[in-house]
């Protein structure tokens, strides 16, 4: 289990041992979701939901399913999922009239119904979102929670009354998104997608992009700024204040089990998973260290210490089993638990608690007594360090680029005028693909790699995932 | 809007009115869940949760398509299905070399990978559950929350030693059942199906079921004892504690959101739907009561309410829309907020709240002082009332039957001798759906309605939804 020697079977092992997704399920590419692996997905949904209602979007779930006719109304959105749509075209002995497919995103599903919730300028902005899971026939090699043909989905999607308040859309989507990777301890970049790889039907794409341990850049989610583009072939119109009938304009924000991919990824180490503590099933791992002689009283002071822990609201497992510590401490490093705590007879008789950080593996020991703050400590230390640890390494990947002559095949910052022709030249000498520039300003001064025209801003490549 | 002449077009108006759901969706049977009608069934959600972790069950989420070759497995299961599945033939531009089936229930996608998690007797119990939509091909006339075509679903299973031990689940499963109901203040019955009427696959199934207005019965839920009925053509096996190879015993404990559409029905009135308090999306609604010279004095007042009431830790609106408060009160009503408090000027400088409760429109005052815990008692009275009034609408609503001669088109009790050919002969010629005898010993003394042989247990019909 090598990370840095072979990051790819380094990942896949990790998932298998850490038992936090069954790949078995007799169709490639739909896995099943373990109790494991869906606490961490719920926990991050939990987040999610915090976060889109705290800003005002409602919850809401739309059905799976969407009639081709439907679908077929914008029609660069067809072109781009047309390839990777899965198709009902029968139900029970019938063959349907109309096929059905099964949503790739939800576009073209709510539209139709928003069309008929929007009908004036007081029912603007219109926010709503839906935890659901969707459906792409990925013909690429499929790969646990990255590159998935059922995948766990997070969308919301709003309308406005004009071009502006879509932005300021656009700009408190960019908010609630710091906010969700916080708890997530991952660092990820802001890019603004080139024309030819924005989001079929959009006006403009942001992708949110990490960067994995092999240089390679994995899309966390995206932003997209609609226009009218939507509301013309859907209809989604209101009355404005004058009693003039226009199109909405929309917004929407993606984001998948991607997430708990990059969590794998960014943290983990040689010895399994690194969970950030706030989306970690259990915060504390408690193992009592028996010796003859004293088993009951130590088992008994694990299980107060066990208590007074959950009893503050943190997320404890102590485990009692027959195995060795050793073993335990293992098993544990494996699945990620952020604390580990030991209690011997040792450490009751002088009043202490052992304890290993499963982040940087330094140990210490803790006072018994108000155990509960100096607990909440270490945590609230584990993830302020895994966020700085991971922010470092994805500053440190890049490298920036001023000749085509020797391409790494990392992350890369260069100069690009805007033109396409300069992009495409750009993609096929490097092999890399164009991410695009920083949604936020970043102070650069530079020229085109290509055609070396002067250039104001970076844009930023990588293999992609 | 009268459910006592017409419960069914009642029900309809209701459900739109309330704004529970959209029916426009451009498939029909599959619509759309609006924020208002998915936070209700949120509730039931974490209702659902919380009894299913407080057991030890283990929240997984498999894959929502199934290969045909594993559905075909259970012969009586693909039997029971066959009419009503969603088949995905084509995906991208492929036709697929095996068929997928959206899951209608989920055994055959859950079994083949139970057949690899359980290994050893300490695997065993095996107890799990998710929440996910099921989908079905319905030919009957579709209904909002009854009678659709994707539904939102519950269901859990479980893996057992030997039979005695999956009854031990079956048990449990009426406690889980009995603490949800209570939530929803729904009335149900325990009855045991006839052979020719319990779940295709099972050894036998336990239907829960309540009663509508009208006097027929929907079924909201159903229990199965599965035996080795799954495990044997699924090869789900254990080694037993002396090293031989046994077959497990299964269960399934399975309800959907019919139980939304049994709240809508059950309790609801000529105003609109009445919620039970814990799974209404506001509990309190606080409507000022605004004259002129007191404006800012009462929304003030009322925003403290809404404060106090809302760090309790109460679902609060304040309606402080323009509108004029008998509006307000009847928006209100139609969609059921348990509690309205009015606050005016007068109630003011009297230090009171008045009240008007929606289940029984009693209307009253509270002290404005230490409102908590009034508010409280208001409300815990409202769910116990409204659990009383529909158990007693139900037991009100069975009769006792002892000829074949004038059937009523409502719930029946009377005495089978359990014999297949009396019980189609019953159906036959009353036209109603024999639902079983209780599952509980419920004291009868009778003769079997249609040889007259004497029986020891009573056996319920209706028509049913």
């Amino acid at each position: 289990m090598r990370k840095q020697e072979d990051f790819s079977e380094w990942y896949n092992e990790i998932v298998e041992l850490a038992n936090l997704t069954d790949k078995r399920y007799p169709i490639k590419g739909m896995n099943v979701w373990t109790p494991y692996g869906w606490k961490i997905m719920r926990f991050i949904d939990t987040y999610i939901r915090e976060e889109c209602d705290a800003t005002g979007h409602d919850e809401v779930c739309f059905p799976l399913l969407i009639p081709e006719t439907e679908f077929k109304k914008e029609k660069d959105h067809i072109k781009g999922f047309d390839a990777e749509v899965y198709w009902v075209t029968h139900a029970g002995l019938n063959e349907l009239d109309v096929r059905l497919l099964l949503r790739p995103t939800s576009e073209t599903a709510m539209y139709p119904i928003f069309a008929l919730w929007v009908r004036s300028h007081t029912d603007l902005p219109l926010k709503t979102y839906q935890l659901v899971n969707t459906f792409r026939y990925e013909t690429k090699q499929t790969r646990a929670f990255i590159r998935v043909r059922e995948i766990h989905f997070f969308e919301s999607h709003t309308c406005h009354v004009d071009e502006e308040d879509a932005q300021r859309q656009v700009e408190e989507d960019f908010v609630i998104l710091e906010n969700i990777m916080k708890h997530l301890c991952l660092p990820y970049f802001l890019l603004r997608r080139t024309e030819w790889d924005k989001f079929p039907g959009a006006y403009y794409t942001v992708g949110v992009d990490t960067l994995l341990p092999d240089g390679r850049s994995l899309q966390l989610g995206s932003i997209h700024h609609y226009r009218e583009n939507f509301s013309r072939p859907f209809n989604i119109t209101y009355e404005d204040e004058k009693g003039e009938h226009k199109f909405a304009h929309q917004t929407t924000f993606g984001m998948s089990e991607r997430l708990v991919g990059a969590v794998v990824a960014v943290h983990g180490d040689d010895k399994g998973l690194v969970l950030p503590p706030d989306i970690s099933p259990f915060q504390v791992v408690i193992i009592p260290i028996l010796a003859k002689g004293n088993v009951e009283k130590v088992a008994e002071e694990c299980q107060k210490l066990r208590q007074e822990l959950t009893a503050a609201g943190l997320r404890v497992k102590l485990d009692d089993s027959d195995e060795r510590p050793g073993s335990k401490f293992h098993n544990w490093e494996i699945r990620g638990v952020p604390l580990r705590l030991e209690m011997g007879m040792r450490d009751i008789e002088g009043g202490k608690v052992a304890y290993a950080r499963r982040d940087t593996g330094a140990k210490g020991s803790l006072d018994r007594s108000n155990i509960v703050p100096q607990v909440r400590e270490k945590l609230d230390q584990i993830s302020a360090d895994m966020r700085a640890k991971a922010l470092a390494a994805s500053n440190d990947a890049i490298q920036d680029l001023d000749s085509l002559d020797k391409v790494p095949e990392k992350v890369v910052r260069f100069g690009w005028c805007g033109e396409e022709e300069c992009g495409r030249k750009f993609e096929e000498r490097t092999g890399l693909k164009m991410l695009g520039s920083p949604y936020n300003k970043e102070e650069y001064h530079g020229r085109c790699i290509v055609c070396g025209k002067p250039v104001e801003k970076p844009t930023y490549a990588a293999r992609s995932m």
